[in-house]
């Protein structure tokens, strides 16, 4: 048998948690969760993440009706991260996409555009310095 | 034409990167980059990362051979998260994974094993308290 991690939250007392659509496999949103967001999470069955910004719990589609429905909740090999297998409600971006990873960062000379899953349009583009 | 946003990188100098199979969707890692790290990705097509906890940076595959070829990087809605789409050589898991995120969340009443892409056996569960 596997021997089990811990998970290890950070110093803020947050685990970023990736939110992956678990019919298609699109990755959706990435988020921080402390540990009643994830305690929420696993007893209704939705998503509920920690809003750095706002500093406070909030539940995925509390507002939008844009739920997500855990099917799934994974921790990696070092148990600092989360993936969560999803059904999403409606959409997962605030801006009305289905995805929140919409942008290709620019400067990349080996960019494959057409190869990826969920192409996006090649003029989304964003410097990264 | 879509705004572009602008890469916010955190207190530590530091933006969670997620890299993601560019052939079959599955979530394989998540690490951290700093503005060097993605440079170096951006400019050599391999991915590069932050280590936290050896405060340096680190090429994927740089010591076990399994590299990362980047096809492209993309970024959030709020510009504070990474998501690469790459093909793996051998395994992302030091652990001799293919993915880091084989162990399941404990203590969900709605999980449905096996609705899940990538399945991983029921007994590697991690306590979440």
């Amino acid at each position: 048998m596997m021997e089990t991690v811990k998970l290890k939250w950070g110093p803020d007392g947050l685990i970023p948690a990736i939110a992956q659509d678990v019919r298609t496999g699109q990755v959706l949103m990435q988020a921080y969760m402390n540990e009643e967001a994830l305690h929420l999470t696993l007893e209704t069955g939705t998503a509920w993440y920690w809003s750095r910004s706002r500093q406070c719990l909030w539940q995925k589609g509390g507002t939008s009706g844009h739920y997500q429905r855990v099917r799934e909740v994974r921790t990696d090999c070092d148990g600092d991260s989360l993936l969560l297998l999803v059904e999403q409600e409606g959409v997962a971006c605030h801006e009305g996409t289905y995805s929140c990873f919409t942008r290709r960062v620019d400067g990349s000379p080996r960019a494959m555009i057409g190869t990826a899953f969920w192409p996006i349009q090649p003029d989304e583009t964003v410097p990264y310095d």
